[in-house]
């Protein structure tokens, strides 16, 4: 059997996904060309190929009526959007994803991002740099009020994490009841979540913006939100106008509305960018990795 | 009774300690220079004082002969370097400090600047803030090994913080048995422990250098050594050397020798420089100034 990989990344840091490939007599075919294929090329990737272990390139009617012989999509990540469902069912593909992969990687990167905004490590980091030593008195995360929006698998571990450390965690998300909650974490409203949280974390699915112009006036001065989620979430102009009058102490954003992010909040000291890298744990991608692997195998009957 | 504050910083994020001392008819002597004081200043702020809630000026024989209505001295903090234990109890004074109060704080930032470096954070908010997308694979802790030195108040603390993320924790500390450990943590010796750690955290009393250029020989490529304690712990050069040549992968200090730190690691981009400010949360500050203040009135007999 033949199976295309077309993730860029795959395996780099652990042989081990692409080694029981080949322990199944697997022939593998990679990514030639080491970035997000079009159309066109995994269309040429997929020629005489069994199954796709695949990242975000287009997979809808015309790749599937084009590559007769695939059978299996396995992707390596939880997003579904660059697959067009109904269309591989119609062409008999058994398709799957890794929903469990990537929880404990975005959960940490979302830690992390809140104690290096809180703890004011980045700007303190680079006045000492230039022999600057410039002392700040942060937010610790003991006693202060986190408002989780989306209360699924990521926004449940972020929850536990931010508990941890002690803080007080409110949730909102409209198809969650207080009884599926813990006896220690508050279901709320958004505006009451939004009048009273000094940290606001984003992990709600969908495109459809939840932090508007209308509910950020409502927000607690001195907020800091974090939105590793879709950077949709967020209205930019409204978060930026709050950053101007200091209503929004500072941001984390992972994800953007256009990737790669060339915007605005480029121009905000106060705001922490990374490139939709959350994800990007050697621990993560081995986990998604295998966890595809095996999908693949499964679906093929190996 | 006249109470002097000496610290810099006293009551700034919020006025409970304050207000505290005046609900108890406490005259207070505020610092007048804002910053740490002489031992001449701090003589001139002593003057007809009864008590003293202390920063880190000189608090020695000499200024307790000047100041013979000082009955009592409060620490806002744990070291107490600069008080002459011995003087003070010749001189019949009662002394305190508090040592609960920076271990939340400190084990926060030490989750901070261990989540930072491992997940490769600055150098990507860098590049974005440059509008350049440069995705990389950084180290989850998730299974990752991490090397606790010293297992007091504060290496305890960070020891379960890091066990909250899934990583494998062991312990270094001579005066340690397994014993005390919990199960799931493992009692190492020092060159076992640094032969296989992701992450080495320090967390250790005392001035003597711990990581030496001799047993820096034995650590493990690319790990993260994290030093909130004392910057004598690690020998710098055998440090830089280990940056350079890759040994280390990356590291963090917000404790230095000589403090303002203007020394070499400033020139390392994958050193992340904090100016001695794990204690600088809202809520440490608070602690610990309630604290003090509790046992200032306590000492007075308030």
């Amino acid at each position: 059997m033949k199976i295309a990989i077309s993730t860029s990344s795959f395996a780099s840091m652990d042989s081990a996904p692409i080694d029981k490939l080949i322990a199944n007599n697997v022939e593998v075919v990679e990514n030639p060309l080491g970035r997000r294929l079009t159309e066109s090329e995994i269309i040429t990737q997929l020629h005489g190929v069994d199954g796709l272990l695949a990242g975000l390139e287009p997979l809808n009617s015309h790749v599937f009526r084009s590559c007769p012989k695939l059978k299996a999509i396995a992707r390596v990540g939880v997003g579904m959007d660059n697959v067009d469902i109904e269309a591989a069912k119609q062409a008999g593909l058994k398709v799957s994803n890794t929903p469990e992969g990537p929880t404990a990687a975005v959960a940490e990167m979302t830690i992390a991002a809140a104690l290096a905004l809180a703890r004011q490590i980045i700007p303190a980091n680079n006045a000492l740099h230039q022999k600057q030593w410039a002392k700040s008195i942060g937010l610790g995360l003991k006693n202060t009020k986190v408002l989780i929006i989306g209360y699924g698998r990521i926004g449940r571990k972020v929850a536990e994490l931010f508990q941890y450390f002690g803080s007080q965690v409110m949730i909102y998300d409209p198809i969650v009841r207080e009884a599926d909650l813990p006896d220690n974490m508050q279901l709320v409203d958004l505006e009451k979540g939004l009048e009273t949280s000094d940290i606001v974390s984003l992990h709600a699915a969908g495109d459809d913006p939840i932090l508007t112009s209308q509910n950020m006036g409502s927000i607690k001065q001195g907020v800091i939100i974090l939105n590793s989620a879709r950077g949709s979430l967020v209205d930019e102009d409204a978060l930026i106008e709050a950053l101007n009058d200091g209503r929004v102490a500072s941001a984390w954003f992972d994800a953007f509305p256009e990737e790669p992010y060339k915007g605005k909040l480029t121009e905000y000291e106060q705001v922490l960018l990374t490139p939709h890298m959350s994800t990007y744990s050697v621990q993560c991608r081995k986990d998604m990795e295998m966890a595809a692997v095996d999908n693949i195998l499964r679906d093929l009957g190996l």
